[in-house]
């Protein structure tokens, strides 16, 4: 199914997946208010994105909901609040972390449902767990991905096992995921390959999502789909957790299909998410999350610096060289 | 002359260049005080960069001294004043542009100068008044780069016949200069090929100077280096025209070669550009500065959206349309 393109032609294959309340709950706590959710909606319909990821459908009985904004728990009638009966082709989605989901109770069936896809976020170590919810959710109707985290630490043999695994479930997406931010662009297209190749023998689609510790989270993307990835995650101004994702507005205005328009993003960061950073909310490439993703680690100690309103990014520097080395 | 690499070998034909008081200088009209140039001068000796380019050599027939910093001009004396005798292994740079600098007057015979190469600045259609440049400075004793900029809007025939000049000239390094910021990994590795071919004919090296108006910079950099591209420019904390440059952190980060290390760097950032962005000096990734990328167009538009202190984005969107097209 993977396809290589190149600068002029048009993928019919591309997916752009807006994942900025998912991503960007993780720098909020979730708690962003309706008008912003649904002027992200329509901006997403308008600029020809072909996903929109709520949030996470997490478990009510591990977090508890005066914690989070709502975003974090996606309940049905919350979605149906911004997207009544969806009847546009902007698809909708949401993510379940493997072990932290009651996904046998708040997931419906997909008729009763305004969820198109259910995401499912997995370690390398959890890969029968994630099985069995893809399971779940394929038999409730639902288009389903995995979203193997933290790649850059993976061992290519472990990898391909696990494709060979999921290769043999019924899930439509094997999505990289680079949550530390440490891939380079040749990593990406060998990671693309490896996963195209294992996409090919079981008929599944490719997936990136990138993490801009080092600034290359939309270069990594870019890469991953000229290597054949498909399904390309992105997020309105990069607001995603510690250094941010590959930005919407730069995949959009890459992107050779004239459905894909970038103005109304454009807008969206005018009107909300620049007003964001204003409020205090943080999120984007910093010192100490390059320094993570030079490390192959994860943003964790970059995070409480950050949240610190720390800067001195030397002895962060010694800091991390312990914290890895010890 | 050109190798590639891969991401655990060393290739000892890399040479990192620190462009940040030029390229930085165009944020400030190169208004640098002396303890920043010598503490970034000793944070480069520490941190094993090749070269550290002071400024420009601008004529002081064209331009007025009393509306610039000194590093607009790099008077030899001035340099002096912070390096010495410069006994160390990072060699100095100045970037002299085609048709402003008096370079005859103004370049003394290397033996008299603290300066090690002459980074010549030139338009396609100022070649031939730059190979007179060359050949001059060749004469005096000097190393030399051509630095062919808005190089995205190349014709590739036009190209190849440039190189085909230069390569006949004594110049030392054929630079590909992203003036826009508007290239594409694909497109640098293209460039890089194109480059490299020529420069193994002519026994040449190769360099790239990105811009990071779509967050590309460094990817662009690190891409050509791969396809052989050896002279690698970036400034400390991307600080350059616009959306400025390859991070020089990022990129000491990424080689291999353990002479090169980022720690001095980052404590740059910590004490002094951090700084100089809290003082209102402007560069970075922005909305307008992607925009202009995305268009392949100079940047002039939005670094005056930016000096005017304005933040509607949808507009400058539509204004830029119409410069465009009009």
């Amino acid at each position: 199914m993977a396809k290589k393109g190149n600068l002029l032609t048009v993928r019919k294959d591309i997916r752009v997946v807006d994942a900025t309340i998912r991503d960007g709950g993780l720098c909020n706590n979730f708690r962003f208010d309706d008008k912003f959710v649904k002027d992200l909606y329509n901006a997403n319909v308008k600029a020809g994105v072909d996903y929109m990821e709520f949030g996470y459908k997490a478990s009510k009985e591990i977090f508890d909901v005066n914690d989070f904004g709502k975003w974090k728990f996606c309940d049905d009638s919350d979605i149906r609040k911004i997207v009544g009966d969806n009847k546009t082709d902007l698809k909708i989605a949401v993510m379940a972390d493997v072990g932290r989901t009651d996904f046998k109770k708040d997931i419906l069936p997909k008729k009763e449902s305004p969820i198109d896809i259910i995401r499912i976020a997995t370690y390398l170590n959890s890969i029968p767990a994630a099985v069995e919810m893809i399971e779940d959710c394929a038999k409730k109707g639902y288009e389903t991905s995995i979203n193997i985290m933290a790649v850059s630490k993976a061992n290519t043999e472990d990898l391909k096992e696990a494709l060979d695994i999921l290769g043999e479930s019924p899930v439509n997406v094997f999505y990289i995921v680079d949550s530390y931010g440490a891939l380079y662009p040749e990593q990406s297209r060998k990671l693309a390959d490896l996963y195209c190749e294992k996409a090919d023998v079981y008929k599944k689609s490719v997936g990136i999502h990138a993490h801009n510790n080092q600034q290359l989270a939309f270069a990594n993307t870019i890469e991953a789909m000229t290597h054949g990835a498909s399904y390309l995650d992105a997020t309105v101004d990069g607001m995603g957790r510690g250094a941010g994702n590959c930005s919407l507005e730069l995949l959009l205005g890459f992107l050779k299909n004239p459905k894909y328009k970038v103005e109304p993003i454009v807008k969206i960061i005018e009107e909300h998410t620049h007003r964001f950073k204003e409020q205090g909310i943080k999120w984007g490439y910093d010192i100490p999350y390059m320094l993570t993703g030079q490390y192959n680690t994860h943003p964790r100690p970059a995070i409480s610096f950050s949240n610190d309103d720390r800067t001195d990014y030397s002895k962060f520097a010694i800091e991390l060289y312990d914290i890895i080395n010890s």
